[in-house]
């Protein structure tokens, strides 16, 4: 169990984890050295060693972990053995991206509804789910209570909408919107993500290569 | 300055400071406080001081930071100065929004062609760009010398592809795959995009939530 809360740095590592022990298991692999995760996953073992420490250790001295518990418990501290419920709000190209990883997840997500608010667009089928018009979300969330919304939408209308769904009961969001509305909901939970800001960071990454090649 | 590499929190804080100057300066805001800067941004002001002076600390006890001076430099921190010029591979729904967010960036990304493999593809624009086939990826690199790649491909495609772009001068990789070219490929500039990860990253917080209501 953690005995605090897990610092961001760790949270960013815990899906890195989870997904490597996914495969190892997968892969019928039953013990793991920190130093082969760290050769995986570009961390060093201490740092490995560090993180999985904060939830009790699993590991034996010279025996590495057992894949298929620590992947367990990895699971268990990400609140993946809970079945979530998703709508999507906005049906554009990143709206049907995010709409495809969220099938693929399976990790406890599951789709209920995508809105939009172009009339054009209802009733057009994104895998088997039928696009709904933007003026039956309230109805849809009074009825089908889903826990989160993932908006995919620009930073105003996203701004525009998320007192309603707060007060319609979603309690996270997955945020790819210009507008951050941790500060305005402290309530919510939110996860954004910022491809502009990715972007800089490559940028960044760009400007300070090593310059292996003149 | 710089004294030393900025560390991978750091880097991440950096392209929030620098749209949030953006927003003052073109507001016409002349000088911010730590203060300020840390209720917009949700840091707390001693992190952002603490950020900052990494890079000389250009803030004046009790005046604050002077927001355009701050601005550029983080810009040149971020390499903003530099015009960098990039490829997109994969005209999907993914690839689609990412290109918009190129085209929407203007911090010195400019996008110079699309590449699909799907010849029914081939010859749509995207913006005013037309998508290309794959198998022209070669002579358009030699004869534009792309220095970014947009990864948004399967994994399996990614890692078959990405031999042919680090031997054609690509230096840079903004990956949305599933694949992590950066342990094959050390000398390219890697930033990765995992949305499935983000996914687990909002579970966490999801489960981890306050419980301030029932």
């Amino acid at each position: 169990m953690p005995k605090e809360q897990t610092p961001e740095a760790v949270l960013r590592r815990l899906p890195r984890y989870y997904r490597l022990l996914e495969g190892l298991k997968n892969s019928g692999v039953v013990r793991v050295s920190s130093r082969e995760l760290a050769e995986q996953l570009g961390f060093t073992a201490s740092q490995i060693r560090q993180d999985l420490n904060r939830y009790g250790g699993f590991g034996q001295q010279g025996y590495g972990y057992n894949v298929a518990q620590l992947q367990g418990e990895i699971a268990r501290i990400l609140g993946l053995q809970t079945r979530r419920t998703a709508i999507l709000l906005g049906a554009g190209n990143l709206g049907r991206a995010v709409a495809g990883t969220l099938f693929a997840a399976a990790d406890g997500f599951e789709l209920l509804g995508i809105f939009d608010r172009k009339e054009s667009l209802t009733g057009q089928l994104i895998r088997k789910l039928p696009i709904r018009h933007i003026d039956g979300l309230d109805e849809f969330c009074r009825e089908y209570r889903p826990q989160v919304a993932v908006l995919c939408l620009p930073g105003e209308t996203a701004r525009a909408i998320t007192p309603s769904l707060a007060a319609l009961g979603v309690r996270a969001l997955w945020n790819f919107s210009a507008y951050d509305p941790s500060a305005d909901f402290p309530s919510l939970a939110v996860e954004n993500v910022r491809l502009g800001d990715s972007l800089l960071t490559l940028s960044y990454k760009l400007s300070h290569q090593k310059e292996e090649r003149l």
